[in-house]
């Protein structure tokens, strides 16, 4: 099995590189990479264009499906509600996320892959292989900001 | 002061007419209405592109900013937790929505939308006034494509 979270990394680079907050995703079907996506909140001025979203809305032109039942998403934050959401909504099977979300102890991300309200389940698996490369990508990226600010 | 959720059921029934499940939404600011949306999943077969998402899409572009601070958003349909996620992500200052999700008893929605994780607040409002008119309009919707199907 591929090192998919190395592809998703490459994709938060693309978002650094445009001065984005560095956050990339990769979609996955059969083994192999269908969709990717990063982070272009600023570039865009869109409140929705996270990694994410971009790599869904990738995916389902590629699957020409609104449903992603077979997919699994790599992303190097833990998801936002949003994208939370946007997960369940395509129905992807499992997420697997390498950092965690500082402000995410209100469990926002669980409860809505938990919810029983589409009546699917989407697995969720926080992998701590690159947890500090991703995590150390965004605390340098605000830190910079800070200095550059001050 | 407008009745904005008309022109949200007025997106409402385009969908309908797209045989999508029927629902609308209207972005205003300062009185006026800058953007319009209604859910598009099924023509599009993008998981993403619900009334709201578009909707706030839209102002976005319009505005020029993924802040949409002083903004107000009347949906036909309390929203599912990608599109309250998106609501708050945009830092929309107010939903206004006129029938409750029957899946809702999670409280999803409500969670999101005071999740203190974006140092922000949506003021989140049921308003009765058009509840049963979207409402049918939904199970009518259902009922219909219940019998088609049998």
């Amino acid at each position: 099995m591929k090192d998919f979270m190395k592809y998703a990394i490459k994709e938060a680079y693309k978002s650094l590189e445009n001065d984005e907050v560095p956050i990339g995703a990769v979609i996955v079907i059969d083994n192999k990479i269908i969709a990717k996506g990063h982070n272009q909140r600023e570039k865009s001025q869109n409140a929705i264009r996270h990694a994410e979203i971009n790599a869904i809305e990738k995916a389902c032109k590629k699957m020409n499906s609104w449903r992603l039942d077979n997919a699994e998403l790599y992303v190097t934050l833990e998801p936002c509600p949003m994208c939370a959401g946007a997960i369940a909504n395509a129905r992807i099977k499992k997420v697997v996320y390498a950092c965690k979300e500082k402000t995410s102890q209100d469990g926002l991300c669980d409860l809505i892959l938990s919810s029983k309200r589409l009546n699917h389940n989407t697995q969720i698996v926080f992998d701590e292989k690159y947890s500090e490369e991703c995590s150390n990508l965004l605390s340098t990226f605000f830190k910079n900001k800070r200095n550059k600010n001050n």
